[in-house]
């Protein structure tokens, strides 16, 4: 069903807006002592090299978070923390760790999706930072093809933990699609490319309801065999709640070591912080998010759009988590893309962090 | 400081709105077999009594919350409830429980907030429903004497844990309005009404940055044994993250008992909701919050208004914790309080419901 596929990957048009957009800006976005929010405790931010783009993909591997006592598992709900955190000493900070992940674009077919002819463009247009991976979708082998042929070094791959979802959105089974799979893997695989993928409607499907936990165990054990180095878990209408993630989760690492396990919420009915909150205390260390929360899908009216990485952010870093990301940078693209794509930005954190700039203008 | 007090009480108005629109509503607004919302899965939601308004306080007593163990503790961050939640009964179900609570509006002089010289005509005006308990705030004696005159059962005292804010608040040392607090909770008791207070700047003051968790527990100490009866604490600003928020409690239940606490989060940088969660893992059963999401502080540009009722509702509910509330009921109240105050309502939730409910209209 080419409309389905169409509406699905239309938020990716802006992951290339945000991406151009980060990729062009001239002025250095990584660097040290990052400034303090002037509402903020005295603790200041984690500095660090910052992740601009769309689909900001948060990383806290072992090094980032030794924070707390070099164990991230230590960030519990069992709330093995103390507030106030241990503040991040210099010398320890991930700055230039070339930890970020940015997803720009999706290698899919222009007669589905117009807006995304210009893939290859983009991905081989954008300003490549040492120690950043950037990544992009692909539906199949053409796809993998021009990515590689645009010099990615990471590709997706995605489907939907529910049937009817799948075959609306990919016009193939569960099975099918896994099949299809093999002529992206390998081929990445054997090109030195990792393979991510996501699995959509994990918590829920818009057309057949709950969904079963174990088909997505099920779908995360065949992926990981057949060669994709993380698995992102989206909550696709984004209707899960925390102890529905824990629950899935606890399911899931049976299966999977949790570094391999990424989490996506959809922020549609505002849980997805608190989601995430529940899924970094079981020790998830991969978070994806984006820019601004831009996003959204036009198949369900009234949603909101992505989570905000900057909302995200801010909450790690108020928990002592440090993620090498420059807050302050980020609300700087984040301000500059809502003149881009010509409304505000969704970001809760943004827009209070441009109010209280505006308020501090018109004192002086 | 008399323009700080209007400026502070200005989203009070809003109160009374809301207040009004939900007591002059003619259709019955509690009603068995709340209908399910077609996007979750298939657990619906418990049914009970609605409680709708703006400045809504959810309360989980025991009672309540017996659908895990009968102690609202083991609803924790440890995560001892599995994933799905016991569906709740209908005969355990929390109907007309009587557990609502709403705070209608503020008896300052109207001299400082023209908009709220009403609020004698509001509190009588409105209709009260069996069990739902109304409160009000009142700054001084003359307020209480006011209130009391309109009939209003319970009221509530409020101040900062920074002397700065409380200072340019209600131009008194935080000492001096203790003080003057016993002409408030003294004869209100002895009047058989009751007295809440809310402490605010909890976790950070504009003016001072942090505030030292240890004034917060003094306060707290002081104020039950002034005879308030509940206490909630308040992230004026909305800069509180999960672990700050851990922090605060546990020093907090060092000297009050977990059901005089109550959490009041303001959702500036999109963490509240993730604050309540660790709130209520934490056992607190009582939690501010407003229809629609309505308020906001019109001292801080930028800044977000409350946190939607909504969202915290469907977040509990799809934990398996009930509230008593009618979920359906709160979307249909916060839509029509679009109508009234001419703009969307911020909840993330009723945007979602409605926006479904206007697919499943374009459907038919």
């Amino acid at each position: 069903d080419a409309g389905s596929v169409r509406l699905r990957v239309f938020l990716f048009v802006w992951a290339m807006v945000a991406a151009c957009f980060a990729a062009n800006d001239p002025r250095p976005i990584v660097g040290p002592g990052a400034s303090k929010d002037d509402v903020l405790n005295s603790y200041g931010w984690p500095t660090g090299q910052s992740q601009l783009g769309n689909r900001e993909i948060l990383n806290y591997p072992q090094g980032t978070v030794t924070l707390i006592d070099g164990k991230v598992e230590k960030v519990s709900f069992n709330m093995n923390m103390k507030w106030p955190p241990p503040r991040p000493r210099p010398g320890t900070a991930p700055v230039a760790t070339g930890l970020s992940r940015i997803e720009i674009t999706s290698f899919v077919n222009p007669k589905w999706i117009p807006q995304l002819a210009d893939a290859s463009e983009v991905a081989r247009g954008i300003k490549r930072k040492e120690g950043v991976v950037y990544s992009c979708l692909v539906p199949n082998r053409k796809g993998l093809d021009k990515a590689l042929e645009a010099g990615m070094k990471e590709v997706a791959v995605f489907l939907s933990a529910s049937e009817t979802h799948n075959k609306k959105n990919v016009n193939k089974t569960v099975a099918e699609t896994l099949t299809a799979f093999e002529e992206v893997i390998g081929p990445a695989n054997a090109a030195g490319v990792r393979v991510r993928a996501y699995v959509w409607t994990v918590y829920c499907c818009p057309y057949e309801g709950s969904v079963d936990p174990t088909k997505v165990v099920a779908l995360v054990d065949e992926l990981r065999r057949r060669g994709v180095y993380q698995i992102s878990l989206g909550d696709t209408i984004g209707v899960a709640t925390p102890l529905q993630v824990k629950s899935v989760l606890e399911e899931v690492f049976a299966v999977a070591p949790i570094e391999e396990i990424a989490v996506h919420f959809h922020d549609t009915r505002g849980t997805a912080l608190a989601n995430v909150l529940v899924a970094v205390g079981m020790g998830v260390m991969t978070v994806d998010s984006a820019v601004g929360g831009l996003g959204g899908c036009p198949y369900a009216p009234g949603a909101s759009g992505n989570l905000a990485t900057e909302d995200v952010v801010y909450m790690l870093h108020g928990m002592g988590i440090a993620t090498g990301i420059d807050l302050d940078a980020l609300v700087a693209c984040s301000s500059k893309l809502a003149a881009v794509v010509g409304h505000e930005m969704p970001s809760k954190y943004t827009k209070a962090a441009l109010g209280a700039r505006a308020k501090a203008g018109s004192r002086s």
